[in-house]
C-alpha cells in the first residue's frame, strides 16, 4: 500500500490533542507484562519477518497465491486468532480471522500479504534473504522485498498480539483480520472478501480499520492521513476494427490522404476531455460531484505548506512552476482538491528511433483518473462514456483496468482519536494529512456499506517500496526513530487507546 | 527506392504513343551485334551481380560504406566509362562517372548502391549468397539482398554498356551516372553530391535521368510513373524542459492536479494541425501553393481507376471504407492530389501492459507530411513552425529527420517519349501513373536548378524488396516477363530512343 498511499501527500503539522483518559494502574502493569513479552520475543520476531520475506506472493505473476493466503493463515492462528480462513475471490484469495477478547470494542486490521517484484540484479543483497545490515544514524536494518511494505510492520503488529498471549493479558480490544493479496496490483477482487457474507457482519462491529505500517519520517514525526483521492486507471484505445473506419492494421503512411487514421481519430477524442490549458477536466458533469475542500481541511494543508520547503519540492519534482504559476498554497489546495484527468502514456505506431511510414490501425492512451469525495468510480466511467459518446467517439474503447473512489476519515472518528493519543502518550510528534493527491483503496471501509475510519498507522521506520534494497528498522540507533520492539509496543497501547475511544461516537 | 516508389500510386493504362521515328538499317544492325553481345556475356553478367549482392552497403549500420562506393566506382569502370570518382559527402560517399560517346546526346543514370538491412533467420536460402532458384510460371530468378532493389536491374544496364564495347558498337548518346548509397535511408546527403561543382554541370547538359528497374508485373504491364508526392518525416517532441512547465522526468501521476502535462501539452497542440474530420490539414497558409490536378492527371487516374479493382484494395489495406465514405475515383483524385499530415507513432510515459501511475516528463508525436505540387520542404516546415508558434506551441521541438518535396515529370518529356517508343518497340503493355502518393527523392532532378524531368525505367521482374527471399528474374519462362538479357537489351535499344528523342524540348 504505502508507496501509492505516501505520495504527493498534502499532511501537516497539526496540534496534537491528547484527548484519551488517563489510564489505571492495572493497565499500566499489564502493558509492562506485554512489552517485556515483546522484547523476549525480539530474535524469534526477527526470525517470523525472515521466514515471510522468503515466502514473496507476487499476484501479477502467479507467484505463491495460494501458499501466501495459507501462510498468512497460519501467521493469525498463530498470533492468537481464535478462527482464521482462506477466502477465495476471482483471483488472489483473501485471508479472514477473528479474535473474540469478550472486549467491547472491536478493531479491524488489514493486511496486505502480497509484495511488489522484484529484479536481484539491482539488490545489494538477495530480496528474499532478509540480511540485517547497518544503516548508519538509525542502527540496525533488514533489508528484503517486502520489509516495509508491509511484511514487517504487519509482524510487529503480530508480535503485539503473541506478547499478550504469552504474558497472560487480556486484549483490550477483539479484531478482525482481513488479508489481501493482491494490493500491489490495486485490490481488483479485495471486495469480494470485504462483502463475504461471513466477513461483512465481523467487520460492520469495528469503530475502525487500520493497516500498520511503519509511519515515522526521518526526525521521527507522524502524518495521519485523513483521506485519499480516488484513482482510476484506465486505456483510451482507437482501432479501425472498433471504429469501422480506418485500417485495421499499420498501412503504408501515403493512404493517409484517403484513408481514416485511427491515430488522430483518438488525438480529437482527448482534445475534448481536458480544456485548453491541458489541465482542467472537461468531461461532462465531472465537477457536479466534488465537494469543495473544508475550513478544516484548509487549516491542515496551510499548516503543511507552513512546514514545507517549496523549493526543495519543486527540485525533486523538476518543475520550474506549478500550474498556472499557482502560489505554494494555491497549487497544495488544488493538489488535494482538484480531480485530474491525467495522460500515462501514448501508444501507437511506429516507436522506435526517427521514423517509420505507417499509418497505425490503433492508438492507445493510457490514462487515470483522481476522484474527490463525492465522486465515485462508477460515476467517473460512466461519465466518461457519456461525454465519448455524445461526441461521436463511441468507438473508443474504455478498458477500465483498476480503481477506486475516493477515501475520507473524520479526525473526531474514534481510530483518528486513539491514534493521536497512542502517539501523544509516547511522545511522538505527528501531524494531520487532510487528503493524499495519491490513492488507496480505504474507500472499500470507508464507502458504504461499511462507512468505517480507516487508514495506516504505526511507529518505526523503512524505505525502499517498490525499490531495490527495501528495508525495515529493526535495531534503532537514533532516539528519534522506534525499533521493532518499540513498534510492536506502540500496537500494543493503541488497543488500550482503542478501547478507551471506542464508545465514542465515530 | 522502388519499395517506396512502387506503394500506393495512381497509375493507369495509358495510351500507347509511339513517337520515334523509324530506326535506320545500320542502327537494326547495330542493335542486334549489342544483344548478341548481351547473350554470350550471360554467365558472367549473373557471377557480377551475385558478387555484388556479396558487399551490402547498410548506410544507418556503418556497413561497406566506402567499399561500397570503391564497387560502384569499379563497376562503373568496368562498363566502360572514362572518368568515375567517388565523391565524400557527410554521410555515405557517392560517385559520379561519365562516359563521352561523342554523341549529341547526353543521359543520366541515377544508381544506388545500398540495400536494406535483413535478418537471415527470415530468409529460405543466405540473404548474400544469390542463389539460383526456380519460380513456377516465371522462370529462374536470383534470391538475395538487393536483387531487385536495385543491383538486379542495375547491373543489367551496365551490362548493356559492357556490350556496346564488347561488339564495338559506338553509343549513341553520352552518359553521366550519379550513384548514393543511402537511398534507404531517404538520401539524406544526395543533394550534396548532384550540386558538386564537378557533377552539376555534367548533369545539366543530361535530357533526363533514370535509375534503371525492373518494371513489369506479373501481366508482363510496364508503369511509367510521372510524379511522387513529397515527404517529410519528422518528430513533434514536447518536454517539461523545453517548456520551462511541467517536469522534467516522469513523476507521479497524482501531481497532474498542481503540475503542467507535457502529454496534454501535446495533444493539445496535434489538435489543432488537423480538422474536425481528424483528417484535412489544418496547419496555416498549408494549400496556398497546392495546385489541383490537371485534367490528364485526371483522365490518367480515371483510366486506372478503370483497370483496378476497389474491394480487393480495401481488403488488402484492411478498410471498409474511403475517407469521408468518397467513391472509389474520388478518393484516387485524392489520394494523388492532397497532401497529408499524419500520425505515425506517439511515445510518451509508460507503453506496457496496463497502466502506470506516470505523469510523463515528455511526450513525442512522430508525423510525416506528404507534398504534392508547388509545395516545398522548406515550405512545409516553416509553415508547421510558424502554425505552432502562434498558438503558443513554440517550445515543441519540430525535430526534422528527413524528407523532400514533390517530384513531377512532364510526359511530353524527351525522357518519357523515348520510354513509351523504347516499350512499343519490345511490344510491352505499358501504363502512365500520374502521381504516386508515396515518395522518392526525384526532386533532387526535377526541382531546382535541375530541372530535370526523371524517373524509374526498365522491364523484367523481381519482387521482396525490403522483405526476405528478394529476387530478381534471370532466366524467364513466362512470354510476358523479360529476363536479364532481354532486359539489358531493353536497356541498349533505350538509348537509342533516347538519342532520337533528345532533341525533343524537354
Amino acid at each position: 500500500m504505502t508507496a501509492r498511499l505516501k505520495v504527493a501527500y498534502a499532511s501537516l503539522a497539526a496540534i496534537a490533542i491528547a484527548t484519551g483518559q488517563p489510564a489505571a494502574a492495572s493497565e499500566k502493569s499489564d502493558q509492562a507484562k506485554v512489552a517485556a513479552a515483546i522484547r523476549a520475543d525480539h530474535d524469534a520476531a526477527v526470525e517470523r519477518l525472515r521466514a515471510w520475506i522468503k515466502l514473496p506472493t507476487i499476484a501479477n505473476m502467479g507467484i505463491n497465491h495460494q501458499e501466501g493466503a495459507e501462510y498468512m493463515r497460519q501467521l493469525a492462528l498463530d498470533a492468537g486468532f481464535q478462527m482464521a480462513k482462506v477466502i477465495p475471490t476471482d483471483g488472489v484469495p483473501g485471508v479472514f480471522a477473528t479474535l473474540d477478547a469478550g472486549a467491547k470494542t472491536t478493531l479491524a486490521i488489514y493486511f496486505m500479504y502480497d509484495v511488489k517484484h522484484y529484479d536481484p540484479k539491482e539488490w545489494s543483497s538477495p530480496p528474499l534473504e532478509g540480511r540485517m545490515v547497518d544503516r548508519p544514524g538509525e542502527g540496525k536494518v533488514i533489508v528484503g522485498r517486502g520489509a516495509v511494505n508491509q511484511k514487517g510492520p504487519e509482524t510487529a503488529f503480530l508480535t503485539a498480539l503473541r506478547a499478550f498471549k504469552a504474558s497472560g493479558v487480556k486484549l483490550p480490544v477483539n479484531l478482525v483480520l482481513v488479508a489481501e493479496g493482491e494490493e500491489e496490483i490495486a485490490s481488483p477482487h479485495f471486495s469480494q472478501v470485504v462483502t463475504h457474507p461471513d466477513v461483512l457482519p465481523a467487520l460492520s462491529k469495528a469503530v475502525g480499520v487500520i493497516i500498520p505500517d511503519a509511519g515515522q519520517s526521518v526526525d521521527g514525526q507522524v502524518t495521519l492521513l485523513l483521506g485519499a483521492k480516488g484513482a482510476v486507471e484506465l486505456q483510451l484505445i482507437s482501432s479501425g476494427e472498433k471504429w469501422g473506419k480506418g485500417p485495421t492494421k499499420d498501412i503504408h503512411s501515403s493512404l493517409m490522404a484517403n484513408v481514416d487514421s485511427p491515430a488522430w481519430h483518438l488525438i480529437k477524442a482527448l482534445n475534448t476531455l481536458v480544456a485548453d490549458d491541458g489541465h482542467t477536466p472537461a468531461i461532462d458533469g465531472w465537477f457536479e460531484n466534488v465537494k469543495p475542500l473544508t475550513e478544516r481541511q484548509k487549516q491542515l494543508i496551510a499548516a503543511d505548506v507552513a512546514a514545507g520547503n517549496e523549493a526543495d519540492e519543486k527540485k525533486a519534482l523538476g518543475i520550474k512552476q506549478w500550474y498556472a504559476g499557482e502560489d505554494y498554497l494555491t497549487a497544495t489546495y488544488r493538489l488535494a482538491s482538484q480531480p485530474t484527468v491525467n495522460i500515462q502514456g501514448l501508444v501507437s505506431g511506429y516507436m522506435g528511433p526517427g521514423g517509420k511510414t505507417v499509418l497505425p490501425g490503433r492508438a492507445e492512451a493510457k490514462i487515470d483518473l483522481r476522484l474527490v469525495p463525492d465522486m465515485t468510480k462508477d460515476e467517473a466511467v460512466s461519465k466518461l462514456r457519456a461525454h465519448l459518446a455524445k461526441r461521436g467517439f463511441g468507438d473508443i474503447e474504455v478498458n477500465v483496468s483498476g480503481g477506486y473512489g475516493p477515501t475520507q476519515t473524520d479526525e473526531n472518528s474514534a481510530l483518528i482519536k486513539a491514534e493521536v493519543a497512542t502517539l501523544a502518550a509516547a511522545k511522538i510528534s505527528q501531524t494531520m494529512s487532510a487528503r493524499s493527491a495519491g490513492s488507496w483503496p480505504g474507500v472499500i471501509f470507508t464507502g458504504p456499506p461499511l462507512r468505517l475510519p480507516a487508514g495506516s498507522f504505526g511507529a518505526g521506520r523503512g524505505g525502499g517500496a517498490h525499490a531495490p534494497d527495501e528495508w525495515f528498522l529493526i535495531d534503532s540507533t537514533n532516539p528519534k526513530e522506534l525499533g521493532f520492539d518499540q513498534q510492536a509496543t506502540l500496537f500494543a497501547n493503541f488497543l488500550y487507546e482503542v478501547a478507551r475511544s471506542g464508545t465514542i461516537k465515530r
